[in-house]
């Protein structure tokens, strides 16, 4: 039994996976199969209203593939169920995960039925590994392309990841923080979030604290002799007399005064912000920028700012911490491929593209015109997005920064026409077609398909 | 530094907050402000279409607050962020919480502005647990709720819960699962859950598998030999030719065919459902139960149902991990006393009541007819619901097997009246009134806030 750091230790219990991803494993094994299998990470549809999603997540899966071992504890559990054999538990304390990953980079927009990933393994490994694929990257790509609807809509204003108290659960909380970043926002208030993955954290002061003094004004000069340059919360009572208090304590401690905002979190964001600047720059604080949070999202931050609204920052939390407009997406793990073989389902609206594939985006002048799909190691103009990051069970080349991700995201967000930008469904939708390669062998696997199940069995 | 269990340090990681609360922790400490606050934690509204919630997570938030402690590590980051004294950093190292708690059992339907739970402790150890307590209770009420309603929908019909991979990340989808099971629902995919928790597992195979064979019927003899009691999947090509298999491979089998169901995850469930009963029937497989699947809710089912589809079991994913038609609460923790005396905020729309509460459910023939919110320590009829679950930092009794939670649950859910386990907005809803006590309490410290706030600062 191998020793874990606590912070490793975060990352994923080896149990973390639907039970029949172990009833599988253990029929691969005693069938003798494990031939290599191609699964593909995709979305089906987008959400309505989204026009692209950033692939997300992808990092901190690959650190729990990597770290993938089943302790003492958890073959104990398998075997208490009755159902494994002991020779498949004795072999699972030895399992490690061989295959390689092929991935789009993190934060790169994806379209509809394109694969965000693809597992190359050994059937059993790809097969074990599902639960834990489509739960991590669908759960930070879900968020990141929230993320990027909020940043857009605040039109370079800085948006703040509040969301931690309303995100499902601790994981989502703390990985979401990570997606909102990749996507754009500018820091999150969730320590732990801010130590695991050096996100710039932030925050102020809440409502509690004001009214834990005998008045609102001494429990501002008493936080901002503790913290001087810090943003203080003017809504407790009535937002405009908060404002007030703050001018009082300005004049009160001239120029010690180094208070950098002001946050509002309830009423008319609109009117009350810009009576709140026009306070504030009456008494000569122009510096002091205005923070605005409560039951925010990418549609009330865009008619906040429409109408004029004086406005510096925005504070957002449930709406992106769930991306409650949309929130899960139709995301499939999907064998393409066994033993060489593409394979296809023919399910009623499920049907899936067969083989080993590549998505190639096209520029022209920089702006990106349309996707291809086609066949991995087929040949097409454009550029590839899918890239190895595992090989044999080992990570390639060394983790990019967070920053330095942010950083591609916006260029690659920068890359796609004006309109699919849009908060509403742009028309016409980015283009994705197959590649006659791709196409040609659909085609043959679906004969395939089609003429061995008539051929045994079926009637 | 205290060494954790592994399943253990899965509870929480100790920065697992809003740095805002670090920043309230210092300045409280620097203060030297360390009487009792009681902080509660209540709904504001419940969500559309829900007449109640279920209160749910608390025995793990309360194992969190138990073990919370900072280690090296978090104070050395806390530290990097060079906001926080040394002195602060350095008590913070031996920080313990110490406070009381008291919550509603698990399980117990509560109504908007009831408090769920109650703390009570130095001011500064109850705010830091803030987010914690919102992100725990909050999730796992939200989907406790959200499962009573599919389960009210199946009248009695199994549900599964599939969720695991649409769920927002780890925690969500191993808490869901608690949650789900105290809810009603029967068994879980999630092999984490059911290691941590005890819920039973359920799991049947992928198309994948299918797929990998030469034909479905191939695919069927092999893993019915492995697994001789399962559920075949039967829509990975036709639906009603995979049945058909299955019937081909207990002709085959013969005695040796223990196939306990079938499972279909598309197309039209309610015909194919009854097609697959007929078949299956025709062919003296009266015992082989049919499991459904694919996007389904607690609508989907009550329509399929009423509509007389022959479905012995639901597994449901998506709409019940995320409880996609509300996947948040506007679930709020606020500060209601401080040093003895009442506190509330008066923000637009998001007035609290003041002080330490109660609350008492009246039955009249064992049925609920409304609550009252009292003060605490207020005389009333009815059931306190409001009980000590921890004394001084330390858990009070012995936490109950969940098996016991759930049954539980289901008796204070059949208390309910029956107009209010609709799946739509029940009229009248259920009415929870404020005693005489809390009344008068609620004006006095009103005409204190207002006073204050003008008597100090405010122009």
């Amino acid at each position: 039994m191998e020793q874990h750091e606590r912070s490793e230790l975060w990352l994923v219990p080896p149990l973390f996976t639907d039970l029949y991803e172990f009833t599988m494993l253990e029929a691969y094994h005693a069938l003798g199969m494990a031939e290599n299998a191609v699964f593909s990470l995709f979305v089906r549809t987008l959400p309505r209203n989204r026009n692209f999603l950033l692939a997300c997540g992808i990092d901190d899966l690959l650190a729990q593939i990597e770290s993938l071992r089943f302790l003492d504890e958890d073959i104990a559990y398998l075997n208490s169920l009755g159902t494994f054999s002991k020779d498949f538990l004795g072999w699972l304390g030895s399992f490690r995960f061989t295959g390689d990953i092929y991935a789009m980079p993190e934060g790169s927009p994806v379209f509809a039925q394109e694969p965000v990933l693809e597992v190359i393994a050994p059937i059993g490994e790809a097969q074990l590994i599902e639960t834990l694929v489509i739960n991590q990257v669908g759960f930070q790509t879900l968020i990141a392309s929230k993320a990027a609807r909020i940043v857009e809509a605040a039109q370079g204003r800085r948006i703040v990841d509040f969301g931690s108290r309303r995100a499902q659960g601790i994981d989502a909380a703390v990985k979401g923080a990570r997606a909102a970043y990749i996507a754009g926002v500018a820091a999150t208030s969730n320590a732990e979030a801010g130590k695991r993955y050096a996100i710039p954290v932030a925050g102020t002061v809440a409502h509690s604290f004001i009214q834990a003094f005998s008045s609102e004004k001494e429990a501002f000069r008493k936080f901002a002799r503790q913290f001087p340059d810090t943003t203080l919360l003017v809504d407790t009572y009535d937002t405009l007399a908060g404002v007030k208090a703050v001018i009082a304590l300005a004049d009160e401690l001239g120029a010690d005064f180094r208070v950098r905002a002001v946050r509002l979190d309830s009423g008319n964001l609109l009117e009350l912000s810009c009576s709140t600047r026009q306070l504030l720059d009456a008494a000569g604080l122009t510096h002091v920028q205005i923070l605005v949070s409560g039951a925010l999202n990418e549609d009330k931050i865009g008619n906040l700012i429409r109408a004029g609204a004086s406005i510096d920052a925005f504070g957002v939390g449930t709406d992106l911490s769930v991306s409650s407009d949309a929130p899960a997406l139709d995301i499939a793990y999907k064998l393409t491929e066994y033993a060489g073989l593409g394979r296809m389902k023919l399910s009623a609206g499920k049907r899936s593209l067969p083989g080993r594939k590549q998505v190639y985006r096209h520029l022209e002048g920089g702006v990106a015109v349309g996707d291809t799909m086609a066949r991995f190691g087929e040949r097409c103009p454009g550029r590839a997005l899918l890239e190895p990051v595992m090989i044999a069970g080992r990570r390639v080349g060394t983790p990019l920064e967070l920053t330095d991700i942010r950083a591609r995201t916006a260029s690659m967000i920068a890359e796609l026409p004006q309109h699919l930008r849009s908060l509403q469904a742009a028309s016409p939708p980015y283009p994705v077609t197959l590649s006659s390669g791709l196409l040609a062998y659909d085609q043959e696997i679906y004969r395939l398909v089609t003429q061995q199940d008539t051929s045994e069995g079926r009637k």
